[in-house]
């Protein structure tokens, strides 16, 4: 990990540059499945399985008898694990229902807002080498309480044509009845088009790698709607004095594992943190399994001195990270000061990892700094807000003439029409 | 207008299909565009303005006597018609600000979310035949309302290069005094990439051309965001025998006058309604000066008969249309059965172009059938969500097992340390 000492201002933007994605070649790899996808459905589903996931499974959806299994397959100590996880990303989820207030913005005009769940929703559940129910949680629990009424999930199959029992356990538990194990792009196309087997779906969620990604990404410029523009994930850790070396380090480490192109960085005023912080992550990191994607992660990271916590916050302001942990003695005041970051982690003892699984908060964050401009998923992007709008006649006679007024100076003549037939009327009947 | 007869369901989609748009052709015109914004900077803005507006204006941006100026050009009329717009918009999108509400999921875990302003946003106005100083409210008052630090807006100059007077005088009551005379994919181009002169900023709002649109899809597939897609306007009209023919044909015509490419459907189940407004859109079109556009829009538009409201109900949900009016007798019990549209008109004294204009609620909404995932502007448009969170240690002794266990399972063995640097640190003190 690079140490950077004090840099100037004017230094910020090269210090603070994302690892480069290449996202050309990936694009005309994917084209091609998206287009196969859509012209054969599932034959070309079928084949692409066979290609990437080296399998041909007897059907595409998962049975029942599956999901009976995966319940029996999964420990008792997991399972109660992941029913608190699910009571609290429930419970958070479930404050953000917004309640419905209507608005008399004058006598007689009534403007009111309604969330309406997206009728068809997708998500995507990346295999690999870990399998994610974490990500079943935070996707699944938020489309269940939003109403969506049909929830359809892909992930890919493993070399036995089998699902990881973790993940049809919590989707069971959150009720997602129709998974398919299917997965990279051509699941993507899948959602997006639909297949005889697999319905098409109006909005697609969820992580993967980058061939997914550029999927998503792809058939968002066709109308589908996808959940966010996504990048490798990321960690910032502004810390003083009072920050102990050995949570700094795991916290790093924990992000880093994420894959080779996540991206860690640590911005404080202590000299004496950054050399304990080196020589915690030695430590730690020989007892770790993934240390080869871990070291190459930490070759995209950084640890960064400054002159003061208020430069530290400016700086990561400016780095708009996915997770921010501000292990500080006066939190509070800079907690204030935060104005771009996915997801916010205070105090020595709230773990970027606390997050990731089970405090509440969903783990589906805007990277690659578009914190700036776009928020993580929560109960919001299940939902459309629709406006609704009711004028009696007596507040037409009040707002008519207003509009009749703009619209004449826009040289919209029919809206201006629009009123003036109306009040015409509402005259007439008072003569 | 095509007057369809109680279409069969496997039909539905044919005929509530929109115009197709040609976007590559388009494309290939906004490219090189952006291109040369982005490397020539003011220079290429320069030279875009004198091909496309056939003006050098002195500056770009407006001067603020140009604004004192339109300050005494606007009617008082039209000042007192904007400022009560004003007024009820501010209104109804001050209401859509958010508590924070701190939830504690667990003993010792508090998670919250807090809505942030994006710092910096620009607004485009469209420029042509009508000077749109109403879009100047939908999205300024939203941005002064969210907090966005910088507002920039373009819009381009007429033939001497001047903005309208209503453009500048809105903005000026809104507080917006960063405005620039630059139109077309440039404007684009300007915010996304910033010049010298304009600068750059994180998310783009504002309706235009399909150079516009384009110059916006594109830019957004670089990062930068943008409020939505879009697409030509739209309104679905749902009528049975209490609507009246001659408000039905206003609403039509009032939509229709927008662009040729615009689309207006009315669903109805009633044959006389159906003869009765085509004859009051022939009689009310004899007064609308432009007729040429109305002719063509009402080209792409259809009159839609049904067996009842039930089924008309589901056709437009099926439709998605950006505006809905509904002119029913009975219209509670119809309102609730609307899960996609932009914004709904309920009841005959509420003609769209009091939404448009006037009542409180925003006209940029959700064209092209994207209704069924995606809102219309809002406050939210102009803010992110963070979600923050705080665990106590007592707390950590309680989720911290949990997560250990999730992580474990989920083979992320960093994650799981993460916890136990700190758990083994809480017992340690304990002893």
């Amino acid at each position: 990990m690079e140490i950077v000492r004090y840099p100037p201002k004017q230094d910020w933007q090269k210090i603070i540059q994302r690892p480069l994605q290449q996202f050309e070649v990936i694009r005309k790899a994917v084209l091609p499945i998206l287009q196969a996808v859509r012209q054969e459905g599932d034959k070309a589903i079928r084949r692409y399985t066979l290609l990437y996931d080296k399998v041909e499974p007897d059907a595409f959806q998962v049975s029942n008898a599956e999901i009976v299994n995966s319940v029996k397959e999964v420990t008792d100590d997991l399972k109660a694990a992941i029913q608190q996880a699910h009571h609290n990303i429930f419970k958070f989820h479930k404050s953000q229902v917004e309640e419905v207030k209507k608005i008399s913005t004058m006598d007689g005009v009534e403007c009111w807002r309604k969330s309406v769940p997206i009728e068809k929703v997708g998500l995507y559940i990346p295999g690999g080498t870990s399998p994610l129910f974490s990500t079943v949680l935070m996707l699944g629990i938020p489309a269940k309480i939003a109403g969506c009424k049909e929830i359809v999930m892909c992930t890919p199959p493993d070399g036995r044509g089998k699902i990881h029992p973790a993940i049809l356990y919590t989707a069971h538990i959150i009720g997602i009845d129709r998974i398919y194990k299917v997965g990279g792009a051509q699941a993507i196309a899948a959602m997006a088009y639909g297949t005889a087997t697999i319905p098409a779906v109006q909005k697609i969620f969820g992580p993967g790698n980058q061939y997914v990604t550029v999927a998503k990404q792809l058939i968002s410029q066709e109308g589908i709607a996808i959940d966010m523009p996504a990048g490798p994930s990321e960690v910032a850790i502004v810390a003083d004095h009072s920050a102990e070396a050995e949570f700094v380090a795991a916290d790093l480490l924990s992000q880093a594992e994420h894959g080779k192109d996540s991206q860690v960085l640590l911005i404080t005023t202590e000299e004496k943190l950054v050399k304990d912080v080196k020589k915690a992550i030695q430590r730690q990191l020989a007892q770790l399994p993934r240390s080869e994607i871990v070291r190459d992660a930490l070759d995209n990271s950084k640890l960064i001195l400054v002159q003061n916590i208020d430069e530290a916050i400016e700086l990561v302001n400016n780095y708009a990270s996915e997770h921010l942990i501000l292990m500080l003695e006066n939190t509070e005041a800079m907690v204030e000061k935060v104005i771009n970051a996915g997801s916010v982690f205070i105090g020595k003892y709230t773990p970027e990892s606390a997050g990731d699984y089970a405090s509440g908060t969903n783990h589906t964050l805007p990277t690659n700094g578009f914190a700036v401009a776009y928020s993580g998923v929560s109960l919001d992007s299940f939902m459309k807000k629709i406006t609704f709008q009711q004028i009696s006649a007596k507040g037409l006679q009040k707002i008519g003439p207003i509009i009749e007024t703009m619209a004449q100076a826009e040289k919209l003549q029919a809206h201006k029409m629009a009123v003036r037939v109306r009040l015409k009327q509402i005259e007439d009947h008072k003569k």
